[in-house]
C-alpha cells in the first residue's frame, strides 16, 4: 500500500487569483501517502486493546469507535452522553508499513502536526517519544529503528482532568486542551482525543530546512520593508540555498542566494512593497516566498513556500481616551483598543469564532472556507478566535490571509484559574512557542491575546498571573511587533450583554448609554431554524419546548445565568408578544428579537466611533446544532435571519437610526436620531434621506434630512426626529430610512406597536 | 600612595543588633585604596582639557568644578543656573598609579559600580571600554595593559539630549538617566555627570566569584524554603567552595560544599525559616549567607557575604474588587494592588521617595540612614522609589532590609514617551538586567514597576509600549516571584490630588468620596521652615513672596498646573484665612493646611480598607531646599509639621474622625463619623471614646462611643455625631477624640471657625 510520489512543482500558483484560496502546506517534500491506521483501546494503561478497528487520521478516537459500533448521531437528542465513557480510556493508534527504499542520503521521518492530548509514540515496540500538548508538532527520525516490517503506535492517555468532580471546564484548568469540550453553555461535554491534524511519514534528505521565516519591519511611511530572512536547517553537508520573493503577478522582486548555515539570517530590502489590507480597506496583497535548498549538483533538495503579506499593525489609543479620567484622584487612562493598520485607523467589525466542529480532527480546508466566505459576505473584517476553542489549523490562517480577514488570536486559556506552577508554565511555554512560530508569519494576525475572560471573577486570574506574564514575554521575544493583550475584556473594553433584556434594561438602552473602547463580545440568542431543530429534537418534544428534553441538552434551558431562561428566553419573548402557538411562531419571535437586537448593537457601536473602535458579536458559528444560541449561524453553516441584519448593519456606508426602545404605543411621541455611517474611504455629497414609518401598507413620511457631506471613514450625526404615533391596527411597525441617491444605503427597523396607553 | 590591605573578617557582625544597620559590600577582596583622581574638561570631544583639577570620587564633575572655582552654593537663589554650561562639556577623569605587586595567580581589575552617563575608559592611552548607561557596573581586567606607571582615564560625554529644545525632561526620553535632573516641578535643572558610585582597582585571584544569588521558594504554609544557591565564577582552575547560612544569632543552619563550576546551581532545603516582616508586622529577620571560594591548600581565596530574608510577596485582589463592575456591558475587574506578605494582607502606609541629593555621587550610607530612620519613625512601612530619580545605591536596600521597610522599586522611566526603537530597548535591557540582578536579592523588595505615570496623557505610553513589555519579560525571567506592574497608576490605583483645594473641591471631599484600591501619590504643599527659606532666599526677597525671585527658582510659583499657584498656594490660603502679614504667619498657614490635609488623606485611605490597601503621599523628601513642596521633609531632613500629623495618622492603632470640610460656621450643625483604625494584630476590648470640641480654653463634650471590640487588622466604624456649633470668638477650633483607656490612640483635628452665617 505504500506509494511514494514527488510533489508537483506549483509553478502556476504564483499567478493565481488572490481571492480564491488555494491551500498549500509549507513543507511538501517526498511524502508517504495514505498510511492505514487502526485503533484499539483499553481501560488500563498497560493493558493491550482487545481488538483494533479502522481509524481515520486525522480524526478522533470517538468518531472511529462510533463508526465501528454504529453509534447514533451525537448531534441528536442526548446521544452525546453515550460517548462519556470514552474520556477515560487508553487508546492505541497503530499503523504498519514495509521498509521504504531509502537512498544513502535519505531518512524516514514521522510527522504529526497535532496529537490530542497526552501521548507516547512507539516504533517497533520501542518508546521513541512522549509528549503532553496538542500544539507542538511531532517530528521523529525513524531511520535508525527501521526493520523490514514496521509498526508505529501512538498511545493516547485519557482526557486530562485536574479534579474528578465537578465535571466541568475546571477539569481542564491545568492543560492547553480546549476547555470548551468539557462542557459550555453552547457545547456538549464531548472531549475529543486522537490524532487531529495532518500526520504522515516522509522521506527527507539528510540535510533539510525545518523553518523559513520572512520577518520584516516596514518604514514609518511604509515605503520600504527591511526584511530579515530567517531559516533554520539540519545540515549533513554544506549546501547552497536560493530564496525568491515573487509578487502576485509572478515577477521576482527580491532574491538571495548563498551557502546555507544551520541558522540563516539575511538582511534584505524591498522597496515599495504592496501592502496587505483587510478586504474592506484594500487588497489583501500576498507575495510568494520560495526557499530552495540545493544539492551540489544544483538540483533542488527541498522547496519551502509561504505567502507573505506586508503590513504594520499597532494598537493605538482610542480617540478621546487620553482625556479620561478627568477628576482627581484619578486612575490611568484606558489601554488602547484601536487597530491601526498601515497607518490607518480601522473600525473593526467582526465576530467571535469558535471551534467549527466538536472534533477538530474532521475540520477540513473546505469547512474553514465555507465559514470564512460567510465572514466576508457579512461585511466582517475581523474574527476573534476565542481562547476556549482550539488553535486553528494552518489553512484557517492561509484563508484569512487570502480573503483579507483580520485575526485576533487567543492562546488556549479560557474562564479558568490556570495555576502559577512550574509544570503548567513549562507545558504552556512549549505549546505557545509552537503556536507563535506557526502563526506569526500570517499578515492577517492583528493581535495576540492571553485568553478569554481571565480577569473576571469566575476565572480569578490577574495581571500578576505567571502564565500571562510568560505569554507576554514569549510574544515579545518571538513576535514583538504584533500587539499583545493579556485577556479580554481589558479595561475599557466591554463584554456582554448576552440577552435582549437584562435586569429590566433592553439591549437598546444598554448599548446607547455604553461608553467603551471596544465590544469584545456582545449578543443575544435566536432559536435555530426549524430544519436544524428537527435534526436534533425528537418530533414529540418539538413543541412546546420543555426542560429535561432534548431542548435542554441543546442549551435552550439552564444553559447560562439563571436569572433568564437561557438560551430559549421565552420569558423575554413574553414581555413583547403573545405566547407562541406553534414552533414556527416561536422561532419567528426569537429570531425577530435577535435580528433587531444585533442590528442595534452593531449600529450603536459604530455610532460611538471614534472612541469606540471595535465590535464583535458573541458569536459567529457553533460546533454542533444548538436549539438556541447567540450564534449567527446554526451548525454547520445555516444562516439565522440575524446574519442578514448584521450584514446590513456592517455595510461600510449606510444610514442608521437610534432605537430607544422596542415597544411603542398609540399616540406616543416616537423619537429617533439619524446618522450616516461611513467606515470606508468613500466621500459622498448631498444625500437626501427620508424617514418613514410603515404599518401594514400604510407608509407615513416623517421627515427629511439632507446630508451635505459624508467624509471618508467618518460618521455624520443627523437630526433628532419625532412624530406622534397614529392609531394603527398592527402588532409591528417599521422605521424606514431611505437614501434617495442610493437605495443600498437604506436602513429598516421593526418595532412593536401597542394600542392604548403606555 | 598605593596601599593594599586585607579586609577584616566580619565575625562579630552575625550577632549584631538587627535594627542597627551596618552596611557591608558584597565583594571585598583585596582592594586598592584611595585612588587619587583629577578632572579636566573641554568643549570638543577630541580636545585635551586645558587643566586638571582635584576630583572627588564618587562625586560629580559639577561639584569638582564648583569646588575648584569657588562657585557659590547651588542651593541659594538662582545659583544653579551658573552650572548650566557644564551639561555640554566633555570630561576626563584621570588617575595614575604604579605597577602593583601581582602574584602569578593574581590580576588587577578596575571596578566602578556606576559612571554617569555615556563614557569611554582608556588605560595607558588605549580605549578599553565604552558604555552608555549608569547602572551597568564596570569591571575591567587591566592586567595585560599594565606598565610600570599607569594612567587610567574615564572620558564622559555631555549630558544626553534627545532634542535641543525645549530644555525639559523630554530631552531624557531616550535614556536611562533620571529625567528629574532635566528640571521638575520641585527640582532645578542640574544634570549630574561623573563617577557616582564606588570605584576602585582591586587585585583578584585568577579565579573569582562574580555573583552569588540565594534564590528560594517558600512552601504554601511558609514552613519550608526550597533554596537554589546560584553562583557564577571565572575559574582558572578547579576550586572547592563552601557556603554557609547563619541565622541572626550566628548559628549555622544550612551549608553546602563541593567543587565550584562556572555556573553553580545547588538545591537545598531550609526547614522552619524565620520570616522577614516589615517593622510594624514583626521582625525583619535576616540570615547571613557566606560563600567561600577555596584554593587547593584549603585557604579562602574570596568570601562573598549577603544578608538573606525569607518572605513571599504577592499582589492579590483587593477585597470587593471582584464584584466590580456589576453592570453589562462590563469591562474587567481592577488589577490587584493588595500586598500579601507571608500570607498576611498588609495595609501599606508610606511615601514616595525621591533622590535625596541633586548629585547622586554624594549620597552616603549615612544620608540614606538618616532619611530611612525617619521613614520608620513616621509609622511608614513602605517607600515607593519614584522612577524619575536614580536607582538607589546598595546601602539603601541593605538598610530597608534591616529596618523592615518594604520597597516599591521603579525602573528609570518617568513622565516621558520612551520609544520603541531598538537602540533604546537594548540600552534599557542592559541596564534593567543589572538593576534586577542587584536588587532582587533584597527581602524588602515588594514590587517592580516599569516607571512613573507612563499610561497618562502627558507620557503617552501604553500597555503596548515595547519598553514596558520588555521589562515585564525581564522581571519574569530574572525574578518572577516578585510582582511586576507596568506603571503607576494602574487601573484602580489613583494619583493626585496635589493641592488642598482643586476645582472647588477640598481634599476632604475628594478623599471621602474616592473609591480606589490604592493611592500611589497624593499630597499637598507646605512652605519650608523659616531656616530653610533663609538658606535659599535673599533676605530682601523673603516677604512678601513674589514671582521672578528666588521663590520662583525654588518652585513657589509657576511650578506645576497653572490653575493654582503652585506650590505656594497663597490663592488657596486666602480662601480660608486673612492674607498673612509676615513670613512666619504665611508659613504657619501653609503648614496648617498641609498638616490637616495630610491627616485627612491618610485616615480616609485607612478607613477605605480593605478595598483600599495602600496610601503613599507625594512626597517624602527633596534633593534640594524648595520654598514650598508637597514633601514632608525640607532638604536635607528637616521635618515640616505635617510629618508629625502623618506619623499620628499612621499609628497602627488610633481613633479617627471623618472631616467633611475645613470651614464651619457659628450655629452650624457640626458632623463627623467616628472610627477606630487598626492595622496591627492587636485586639482591644471596651474602649471608651469621648468626642469634644475645643475653642480656646473652652472644651465642649459632644458625645461618647463605647467600642466593645477592635479585631486584629480590622477597622471599626462608629457612630455619626452632630452638634450645633456655639458662638465662639476664635479663628480655629479643635475636634478632639480621646480614648480613655490609652491616650496614645487619641486624635485631634484643627478646623476653621467663622462667625455669622454660612
Amino acid at each position: 500500500m505504500l506509494r511514494f510520489f514527488l510533489e508537483e512543482q506549483m509553478v502556476n500558483e504564483m499567478k493565481q487569483n488572490m481571492i480564491s484560496a488555494q491551500i498549500k502546506r509549507e513543507r511538501k517534500a517526498v511524502q508517504v501517502e495514505s498510511l492505514k491506521w487502526e485503533l484499539g483501546y483499553s481501560a488500563e494503561q498497560n493493558q493491550q486493546p482487545d481488538k483494533f478497528i479502522p481509524a481515520v487520521v486525522p480524526g478522533s478516537v470517538q468518531l472511529d469507535i462510533a463508526r465501528d459500533a454504529n453509534y447514533p448521531d451525537y448531534n441528536y437528542a442526548d446521544n452525546y452522553r453515550l460517548f462519556r465513557w470514552m474520556e477515560d480510556m487508553y487508546y492505541t493508534y497503530r499503523t504498519k508499513f514495509d521498509l521504504p527504499n531509502l537512498k544513502s542520503n535519505e531518512k524516514l521521518w514521522f510527522v504529526s502536526k497535532g496529537i490530542d492530548y497526552q501521548f507516547e509514540i512507539y516504533f517497533n515496540n520501542k518508546l521513541i517519544h512522549a509528549q503532553e500538548g496538542m500544539y507542538v508538532a511531532v517530528e521523529l527520525d525513524l531511520t535508525s529503528y527501521l526493520k523490514q516490517s514496521n509498526v508505529l503506535e501512538v498511545k493516547i492517555m485519557p482526557a486530562p482532568k485536574r479534579f474528578a468532580f465537578p465535571e466541568d471546564k475546571k477539569q481542564a484548568s491545568h492543560v492547553t486542551k480546549p476547555p470548551v469540550s468539557y462542557g459550555w453553555d453552547w457545547h456538549p461535554r464531548l472531549i475529543p482525543l486522537g490524532i487531529w491534524d495532518d500526520t504522515f511519514i516522509e522521506i527527507r534528505n539528510t540535510s533539510f530546512v525545518n523553518d523559513v521565516y520572512v520577518d520584516y519591519e516596514l518604514s514609518d511611511d511604509f515605503s520600504v520593508a527591511d526584511i530579515k530572512l530567517k531559516a533554520s536547517a539540519v545540515l549533513e553537508n554544506e549546501h547552497p540555498y536560493r530564496w525568491e520573493l515573487k509578487d502576485a503577478e509572478g515577477y521576482c522582486v527580491l532574491s538571495s542566494e548563498g551557502m546555507m548555515e544551520s541558522l540563516l539570517d539575511v538582511a534584505l530590502t524591498l522597496k515599495s512593497p504592496k501592502l496587505w489590507w483587510p478586504h474592506d480597506h484594500g487588497v489583501p496583497y500576498l507575495y510568494i516566498s520560495s526557499f530552495y535548498l540545493i544539492d551540489n549538483n544544483g538540483e533542488v533538495i527541498q522547496s519551502v513556500k509561504n505567502k507573505i503579506g506586508f503590513r504594520k499593525v499597532q494598537l493605538v489609543m482610542n480617540e478621546g481616551a487620553w482625556d479620561e479620567p478627568a477628576e482627581f484622584p484619578k486612575t490611568r487612562s484606558v489601554p488602547p483598543a484601536q487597530i491601526e493598520l498601515n497607518g490607518r485607523k480601522i473600525f473593526a467589525k467582526g465576530t467571535n469564532w469558535v471551534n467549527p466542529e466538536v472534533f477538530p480532527g474532521i475540520i477540513t480546508d473546505e469547512r474553514y472556507r465555507e465559514l470564512l466566505d460567510i465572514v466576508v459576505a457579512t461585511n466582517f473584517n475581523i474574527v476573534r478566535t476565542w481562547g476556549g476553542s482550539i488553535i486553528n489549523k494552518a489553512s484557517f490562517f492561509e484563508l484569512c490571509d487570502t480573503l483579507g480577514i483580520m485575526v485576533w488570536q487567543e492562546f488556549p486559556l479560557s474562564c479558568n484559574h490556570y495555576p502559577d506552577d512550574s509544570a503548567y508554565l513549562t507545558l504552556l511555554e512549549n505549546e505557545a512557542r509552537a503556536i507563535i512560530k506557526r502563526i506569526r508569519k500570517h499578515p492577517s494576525l492583528m493581535l495576540w491575546c492571553g485568553g478569554n475572560e481571565l480577569f473576571n471573577s469566575w476565572s480569578g486570574m490577574t495581571d500578576q498571573s505567571l502564565a500571562l506574564r510568560m505569554l507576554n514575554a514569549l510574544c515579545y521575544e518571538l513576535d514583538r511587533d504584533t500587539p499583545f493583550i493579556s485577556t479580554s475584556p481589558l479595561f475599557g473594553i466591554a463584554h456582554g450583554n448576552y440577552v435582549f433584556r437584562w435586569k429590566g434594561q433592553e439591549v437598546f438602552e444598554m448599548m446607547n448609554k455604553s461608553h467603551h473602547t471596544a465590544y469584545a463580545e456582545t449578543g443575544l440568542p435566536g432559536i435555530s431554524p426549524l430544519e436544524t431543530l428537527k435534526r436534533i429534537i425528537p418530533a414529540n418534544q418539538l413543541f412546546p419546548p420543555q426542560e429535561g428534553t432534548a431542548w435542554e441538552d441543546h442549551h435552550a434551558f439552564n444553559a447560562w445565568d439563571a436569572s433568564v431562561e437561557t438560551w430559549l428566553c421565552q420569558d423575554i419573548l413574553k414581555e413583547y408578544m403573545d405566547p407562541a402557538k406553534s414552533i414556527e411562531e416561536l422561532i419567528f419571535q426569537s429570531q425577530l428579537l435577535q435580528s433587531e437586537g444585533y442590528k442595534a448593537i452593531y449600529e450603536a457601536a459604530r455610532r460611538q466611533k471614534p472612541y469606540c473602535s471595535m465590535v464583535l458579536n458573541w458569536c459567529f458559528n457553533e460546533p454542533w446544532p444548538t436549539a438556541a444560541n447567540n450564534s449567527l449561524l446554526a451548525y454547520p453553516s445555516v444562516p439565522k435571519p440575524a446574519l442578514a441584519a448584521v450584514r446590513d448593519a456592517c455595510r461600510p456606508l449606510c444610514a442608521s437610526a437610534v432605537i430607544y426602545k422596542f415597544v411603542w404605543h398609540e399616540n406616543e411621541l416616537f423619537t429617533t436620531d439619524l446618522w450616516f455611517l461611513n467606515d470606508s474611504l468613500q466621500v459622498l455629497a448631498d444625500q437626501r434621506i427620508t424617514v418613514s414609518l410603515q404599518a401594514g401598507n400604510e407608509k407615513l413620511l416623517v421627515s427629511e434630512w439632507k446630508v451635505s457631506e459624508v467624509k471618508p471613514n467618518m460618521n455624520v450625526a443627523g437630526p433628532t426626529i419625532s412624530c406622534k404615533l397614529p392609531s394603527w391596527n398592527v402588532q409591528f411597525f417599521k422605521l424606514i430610512v431611505e437614501v434617495q441617491e442610493d437605495a443600498t444605503f437604506n436602513a429598516e427597523y421593526t418595532l412593536i406597536y401597542r394600542k392604548g396607553k403606555n
